[in-house]
């Protein structure tokens, strides 16, 4: 089968504020004051973050539906950390991104906690933004001149 | 050194559409029509690719600046290629995920192109977001009771 592809733009506004086009959405991202950034979008972790609940929220309706159960949404809250040495340029042994993401779902349903142990399960293997982070995704940066 | 943490809440609003409270900030996500949702934002896929730029912004500045060229900003592309079987339940052995990611940067500088190839090196390698996609990022996803 042929890949699906996605494409963002982005252009750099400042320093740390970037302006995504996807499609017809912007996205607005920049870095809080104590981190450089006049605060004026999350940040890129953040959108990270907001990424992977967005796909476990598509994801996890799909699996409640084929598994059969009645499942009226879900609230989610992830917490990543992260040591912001090597990002900032000091030495640091540790990698630069997040160490771990803990994610916490609360999902409004009557189904038995077995079976939503499976589900949560399916959701986190089909989850396309669980896997690419999840797992290792070769990324290719090419330069070209403005 | 005390690990930094960034964290998210989101709550779905229907099967497809994801509200995201990052601090003050909210990021609406949605799949379009032809996914199954109502086309009110940017997909998880094309946020994740967002996050990315982002970060790709926020330390191209910082490297450039510790190499000490001008660097007047960037326009970065995305794209990112799925095998979209696995994701809707259908049997895969592709990953459900990009299988490939691709960045084109054009920075605004009149830097010689091997300091350029330096800097994208050093850009990749502190980016948290290139580094948590790059590779494996342990998930743990609990679950509880609404």
């Amino acid at each position: 089968m042929k890949l699906v592809k996605f494409k963002i733009n982005a252009k750099s506004e400042s320093p740390t504020r970037t302006v995504v086009k996807a499609r017809d959405f912007s996205m607005i991202i920049d870095e809080p004051k104590h981190l450089g950034g006049k605060d004026t979008g999350a940040n890129p972790v953040e959108f990270l973050l907001g990424a992977l609940s967005g796909c476990l929220n598509v994801v996890g309706h799909m699996v409640a539906k084929e598994m059969g159960f009645d499942f009226h949404g879900m609230e989610i809250d992830i917490e990543g950390g992260m040591n912001p040495l090597k990002f900032m340029g000091k030495s640091s042994k540790e990698r630069t991104g997040y160490q771990y993401i803990d994610v916490k779902i609360r999902p409004n349903t009557e189904m038995d906690e077995e079976t939503l142990v499976k589900w949560a399960k399916a959701v986190e293997e089909r989850c396309p933004v669980s896997d690419n982070i999840g797992n290792a995704t070769p990324i290719t940066i090419n330069l070209s001149k403005k």
